[in-house]
């Protein structure tokens, strides 16, 4: 690809995860990184220390006047995402967002209509969408390997590390919520969580999602901040095989167990439910190492290039932080019951 | 202790939970088993093959008017709890129930006040408060070896042995309510719960639990009877130390974590919630093997001697009828908040 | 089977292992206990409480004089299998015996040639080659599964349980030893071996074989009764893939992994030994739970009655006799090489 | 520091390990990294792409040549250890070598003694001997918290990475048996090892060695290139306590047994090895994370700043080297024992 070809792309905000960002754009044979911006000059500094000719610019409306950069990729703190998206879409740039894409629905829904009517790139970085794993699992369920659905049972806790301006959910639940949504590609029916708060009074650092997906398909999502052991596991109860991923286990991270109830087939047996259990093979399908920030980048790209909508779509993001925002609500109403 | 003073006692139900009683009250020296009653007599007869000093008893109404028996264990379907307690209570005699207690809270309290009007012992097995490992946990609690309690996550699933007249909920999360009991002695102050059906249209066999204990204290239960891998863990998240009870590691069941977040302690520090993680020590406490039925037993003989109250007393038992029934009421409201 | 055809036995030494024989005599339904015998007169009465039909004898020669008992199996100090054997075989009655076979490699082969003149059946009871994971994985090795073995490694490690008269190796490597003869039906070309004794100055309680089965095979074997911790695991190494037993782990007891190394295959490639490594799935076959020594009764008499060579015959039974005591001679020359 | 006490070395070979030990003379306060040598001149200017002020020299005469160089660290193929840190020490620059120090026990010594002529700091880089477990491991050990030693078993087995010039007691080995050498400062009395080629008809790719260190202290060895699993462990175990040490765990790398064997008291028990075994806590003792090479080049600049001895100074280097060299022999006499 001859360097006229490629995007011309910007990254905002050198914190936690700008840098990553920035490797994976000065990787990609399909990019070049033209600048990185952040307030900090000195963080900007240090971001870019390894990328000599990558231009630092720290006021960000200097950035949006640049006519040489067709994209920015925001990795600030979610309140400012529906801003700087906005305005970076105003100056006709296409754009990438980390997760969460806004601290509102109706903020998401804002920058998914600008875009639209911009005819932009409007995307955001549900990372784990583009894992290797998530791929798989997604294949399975589709191809009815699992049978029907009867439950997903996500936990995503550790100690740390404690975010100060959003709670565990819109952190760490964000990843769950959107792996679900890239399963089945539409809202919950309906939501309920619990939570509490102990480090910071305001920001909930346990927190409890269950989500009817309908169809008796139940999911449930542990996120916590103050888990003295880590566990990442995702559990999928199939009526034909379940599934286990365990996103720690570097060597057989998804297990496919052919086993489950067998409920009686003539009409007594059903009525006096009578159920056996089969016990089958377990089998660990190998899974390749890509990073999967490599081919977000790669799909961003592609829709800017093509048009196509990229996986981790604009109207993915709404779904997700609807999903955020009731979840959110739920836990102040301390379980109620929020229709999607 | 001569034969005058031992405990005449008889078991009422010999399905799965009936055989474990038996052989405890043979090897109890303080108690002889008399007899033992099952409306199916070939079942009742395999039970007592290698008793054969035990008498054998088809018809409960005929244990009832035995003399020669002190007190009734029942071991039967759960909704025939209250009926054959109150029965046995009304000839006189001391009654150690299976868990739960009773199928309905009323139920539970009709009980609790038969027996305290008779001057009668009522006892309910909630056996998991007489282990080893959960004695040692709410020693540890109690001695704040853990510091402020943050949040209990209890998960109980595996693949099986759903039953046939109970859910999920009432098979398996007693176990963690009445362990949460006997940590805290009182009702939680909300519940709410989710759950859903899948083997049999009527009986969920996945269900989810938040139990508000005030304080910012949230504890939560997992019961499952159709997942893949089995699972038994209790995490206890303190502000000192944490700790993870796996009931599947024979060699570390109990780990106490030196490890948790710090808040800083100047009032800037506190308002800005500069955090900082502590990562310390593991330690494994060696836990006893004692069978606790065995000490079920021997608190039930103890009670019916001295009048005093055993650990799982009908009053711990009607409250974790009650959280029972309120989960129950919750999952059919979808996750709606139950205050106790 | 009507009961004439029963074959009738009698069980010699209520130790450790008697009761388990005792046990699965009764529970087949091919052979009737008669009898059981030990010199422990308390000991055989508590052994034999749960068998009321089954008659005590105290002396092993009031045993061999009955004409009703067809054979007997010898779970007796393993230097007395021999005499006891000898005895049984020359009174006209089959044998089996518990493993090892007996203490000298000549005993083994005196017991072989009796039982071969007087035409009767001679087994040692190496359990471990009739479970079902041993099965599975002599099937997976014959069928070429692994490609060709490279090596095999078995740990069998744990605290205690110390034996008063044999070490280390003659109590625990005779399962490895066993398992090997069972896969290759031969011996191997030579051993080396190191041990060393802590607790009792006259028996090893650490040992580690070497064992050189030719064509670069090599089978290493290490057994340890001081171990802190309980490791109970057999990797076989293959060209095409390589399999791990873990005998505690009761889900996925066998793994078998799709990876190894290649190397290149032109001749450049090779004389540059340019290897790549490949790595695919894992997958663990379920292994139905039959109790191994069920089937090791129903091929005595399987033997007994047609005259068939058992599974695990004299032969093999000298076989593994013939490695300990090697082995033996091995750790006194501090890991002299032994050519078999 | 001012920058004219820092230490002026110069990196040579920039294959697998020698990245590393650029990074860390960087990030070291007391070390001036002032050029990189290579024969391949573009993995040298690969190596340095990062570090821009370093030089990059391809002709290792022309580095020895330079006068501004202090020390050199040689991080090439085992075989070229030898001549190059001769001509180092020769030209009168201090040598820290990559493990092992030398291909022979002779090379080792000639570089021991030519480093002690000239009064230069000749080191080898045993990294594991610096990391925070082995030296808590060691002060366990010392203090007398584990009592009398009984047996050290390390495995050390994975799938690849197979070297092209040395076998994988060279490889792997030179780990296990640097730590035993810190642990213990002299040579095992005599050791015999077993291994066999399979990749490479050259190299042993599994191998097994056994170590007296005398007073029953057995210590075993086993590396291996071909195992399916990776497996990282050293279990050594006490007659107090015992000690396992999982390099894989992140979360509990070392843990404490308060378990073991107790021999009766009394002349008559011992005489008959009244055994009992004795089960109590299990301890995890935090490990701070620091990673040991920064250690490994801090003893170095003060060894050649002071004279004093670093940890892995070339008397280890030879004593491991003479091991290595001795297992090499036994394994070509199929496990005969060598005396050391």
């Amino acid at each position: 690809m001859n360097d006229a070809s490629m995007l011309r792309v910007a990254v905002v905000g050198c914190g936690y995860w700008g840098p990553n960002l920035l490797r994976n754009f000065v990787a990609c044979p399909h990019t070049r990184l033209v600048a990185a911006c952040d307030r900090d000059a000195a963080r900007l500094q240090k971001a870019l220390s390894a990328y000599p000719g990558v231009e630092a610019i720290v006021e960000f409306e200097q950035l949006l006047a640049r006519t040489d950069i067709d994209a920015v990729a925001i990795a600030t703190p979610v309140a400012t995402h529906e801003p700087l998206a906005t305005a970076a879409l105003e100056t006709g740039k296409h754009v990438l967002v980390e997760k969460p894409l806004a601290s509102t629905a109706r903020g998401a829904e804002r920058l998914l209509r600008l875009a639209q009517n911009r005819g932009l790139t409007l995307m955001v970085d549900h990372t784990f969408v583009y894992s290797g794993a998530i791929e798989l699992i997604k294949r399975l369920v589709e191809e009815g390997e699992l049978g029907e659905l009867y439950f997903i049972d996500s936990v995503r806790i550790n100690l740390g590390l404690l975010q100060h301006d959003i709670n565990v959910v819109w952190d760490l639940a964000t990843h769950d919520i959107s792996i679900l949504d890239f399963l089945f590609g539409r809202l919950p029916r309906s939501l309920a969580a619990t939570g509490s708060c102990h480090v910071n009074p305001e920001l909930e650092d346990v927190a409890y999602l269950s989500l009817d997906f309908g169809g008796n398909l139940l999911a449930s999502v542990h996120v916590n901040w103050l888990s003295p052991v880590k566990i990442r596991h995702l559990i999928i109860g199939g009526s034909r095989k379940s599934l286990v991923y365990n996103n720690l286990d570097p060597v057989e991270p998804i297990k496919i167990f052919d086993r489950g109830v067998e409920v009686g087939e003539s009409p007594e047996e059903r009525a006096r439910i009578l159920v056996s259990y089969r016990t089958g093979d377990v089998w660990s399908p190998h899974v390749p190492l890509i990073e999967p920030l490599q081919r977000v980048i790669l799909d961003f790209v592609k829709s800017v290039k093509t048009g196509a909508s990229p996986r981790s779509d604009g109207e993915s993001g709404l779904r997700v932080v609807r999903v955020l925002e009731s979840a959110q609500r739920s836990i102040k109403a301390q379980g109620g019951r929020i229709i999607l």
